[in-house]
């Protein structure tokens, strides 16, 4: 059996390495566009923030050790068009600038995202950047050596970044953040950005928001930036402003949702027959809407690849739990949050309710206790757990996990409330804001 | 209705408040021998080590606050005898020097646990100390004002013994721990308390395992530890051997364990009708094992305690939860364990198996990443896991909850591996060490 895969990173190379460990009768062959496989680029922000002086570190597999294993790995090749009557796929080299063209039995779109650049005036300068691969990094990082960079403008207030403000803080910057929508981190409710918000502002970062970024300008050697309420002058502009999957070459039959993620199911079935697809380019089946969704977080292209995998190998396997489970740290700010949200829930028809209480971090005999904040949302009828969103300081997002867990299973706040968690002076108090959020729902 | 409370702290005063607040119809008096109520004795080793400066903090809530709320609260009254036939307890008030009987309708048995001190000579000697009260906390920490209190054997190698040894080392003094079994943490596999016997010895604190106190002796105004492997002259000397249960002035007609707990089920009900109990001087049901445990922590006396209102009011109320779910930080190590280890597996006729993993505890490319170790006990024929056991630095003991939850729910290993947990830099690497262990039960 040929197994292609378009893509390798995460997803990609994941199906990869599992393919070639678990079974010698398959060729499995991946096309790479760029000179890069499997890194992590969650680490990129650390590392233009000077808080590891080492790209290497991200580089979680190097290619030798993919093909030492048996993965025919061709880099430098960008997929062009799959032709599925023939199950075969063009390529073109970018090194040779010469065409080829691969066959499959089974083949894995896992070709990733790429940063939405927004369509303004100016968004091509010199000057403006995205995050996205190790080369962005080097070029952010090597940029950030010249001190005549003293102000830098962040477009877009999510995880990418609100992570770079707090590189950029720490690389001496004055950083200024725009976000379009009223408040930061866009998928958790108004209250959470707004801690973030908070957080930025009293560690010296300017945050804008509901404030969108119409035009950039030249002038005098610098950029200038201006939104729909300022006007600032800059000398580095990066967006991060959401990603978009690299799915533009694909043939209709290929259904997409509306932003071009591919439709998968638990199964990372396409809608046509032995084409899968895993990562950033296509959809998760979420387990609470019960119904594909894009969220391109590492975490799921890992459990995609994995997952796709072994559906190819003819095991049993599905993902059907997708949550959109995330944690983020800014500054010394904690953030998590799993499953849904009331408004999103209320957006499904789900009759949904939220609590939201705040409780002490730890026992007020350990020192530094601090305020941690959490919010329930739940199926009214059932009292069932359907997501959670927290914040707090150290030790906060970890909890996060613990009600992913209770979303994933269906635990209902009764059971919840009274569940023998550890306690330890330094850890909670001995009713966890677990317990007491899920006691506030009657 | 007259309910009538023995005993004043965790699970006797949670009791007491959550039946004034709910039941205008129940008139509600407690009997406490000692002056103080309502206090966590958990803090105490912190308060002890200079922690925190202010015994007050301790005191969760007052008298005053009890009283207010309507809770009849008699301190310095000492429960002596409990008339089963004629609903009644013979009490004797402390500073009256006079006695007093009081009825009940139902009555609570919420008269907590005492330390151990082992019957060997010398263990009556000034300058031996338990700590379980305030006052204990006290007279420890004013000793430590005298600075020829320079060394300190501490005996008993559990929580409190643990959280002592660091109190102790941070107020400067030279501090041998010893412990009778052959590892420390007694309730974790061995492997667990070779990680927290090194994390001691690497800072400065001699431990002996292994090694029975068996004698005191009063030498030039210091003290002589003579256990079965060496001789120490120390200047002071604490007992954390465990505790027992304050029961021994009931009647035989209220069924305990060997060691004085008194069996409850899951409504905290005992063997004589209109006779509860509940906190450190009874069992919990434990819901793997399924019988009733002594698991003497204040998660349980709380949860108990209110459970206990519950039954009482009619309320439907029960907890079959209980997992022996506890966190400890022993200097940086953070130590959790949660629901049966493999050989208590085996002991109670379960089929069991475990796995170790060692991983790291976040992304390579966030600073300072150490490793975890994660095992987990887990029920052959189905994969459910039945308990685990972790060890690392910061933010390993939070893990903990995710798998008591797991436990709780009967979450067998398929699923447990694939669970959609957050991930960022600082927190985890993508697949978490919980993933990975589950995934290595096969």
């Amino acid at each position: 059996m040929r197994v292609l895969i378009l893509g390798g990173n995460a997803a990609g190379m994941s199906a990869a390495s599992r393919l070639v460990r678990k079974r010698k009768d398959v060729s499995v062959t991946v096309v790479e566009r760029s000179k890069e496989v499997s890194y992590g680029a969650c680490g990129l922000p650390y590392y233009i923030g000077g808080f590891n002086d080492d790209i290497d570190l991200m580089r979680i597999r190097k290619p030798e050790k993919f093909r030492k294993v048996g993965v025919d790995l061709n880099l430098m090749l960008s997929a062009e068009h799959v032709d599925i009557e023939n199950k075969s796929v063009d390529c073109f080299d970018l090194e040779s600038q010469t065409h080829r063209t691969l066959s499959y039995d089974k083949l894995i779109i896992a070709t990733g995202s790429a940063p939405i650049v927004p369509n303004i005036e100016g968004s091509d300068l010199p000057g403006v950047h995205t995050l996205k691969t190790l080369e962005d990094g080097e070029i952010i990082r090597s940029a950030l050596q010249n001190e005549n960079i003293r102000e830098i403008a962040v477009v877009g207030g999510g995880y990418i970044g609100l992570e770079l403000c707090e590189a950029f803080s720490a690389m001496g910057r004055k950083v200024t953040l725009f976000e379009a929508m009223p408040n930061l981190l866009n998928g958790f409710d108004s209250e959470f950005g707004q801690c973030v918000a908070k957080e930025l502002e009293e560690n010296g970062i300017t945050v804008y928001t509901n404030d969108l970024v119409k035009k950039i300008e030249k002038i005098d050697g610098r950029l200038r930036v201006i939104s729909a309420q300022s006007s600032h002058i800059v000398d580095m502009i990066i967006f991060a402003v959401g990603v978009k999957p690299n799915t533009s070459f694909l043939p209709d039959q290929i259904s997409k949702l509306p932003n071009g993620a591919i439709i998968t199911n638990e199964r990372m079935e396409t809608s046509v027959r032995d084409i899968y697809a895993a990562g950033d380019c296509s959809t998760v089946f979420h387990k609470i809407l019960k119904k594909p969704q894009y969220i391109p977080l590492g975490t799921n292209a890992n459990k995609q690849g994995r997952i796709v995998a072994d559906v190819i190998m003819g095991n049993h396997a599905e993902f059907a739990g997708a949550l959109g489970t995330a944690k983020i740290r800014v500054l010394s700010l904690e953030l998590g949050k799993t499953g849904i949200t009331e408004n999103e829930a209320c957006a499904a028809g789900i009759d949904a309710g939220s609590v939201r209480v705040t409780s002490n971090s730890h026992a007020p005999y350990y020192p530094n206790p601090v305020p941690i904040t959490l919010k329930l949302c739940y199926d009214k009828p059932s009292k069932r757990i359907l997501g959670a969103q927290i914040v707090g300081r150290e030790g906060a997002a970890s909890r996060i996990d613990v009600l992913a867990l209770a979303v994933d299973q269906g635990v209902v706040a009764e059971q919840l409330r009274i569940v023998d968690f550890g306690y330890a002076p330094p850890f909670s108090t001995v009713w966890d804001v677990i317990h007491i959020a899920a006691n506030a729902i009657k």
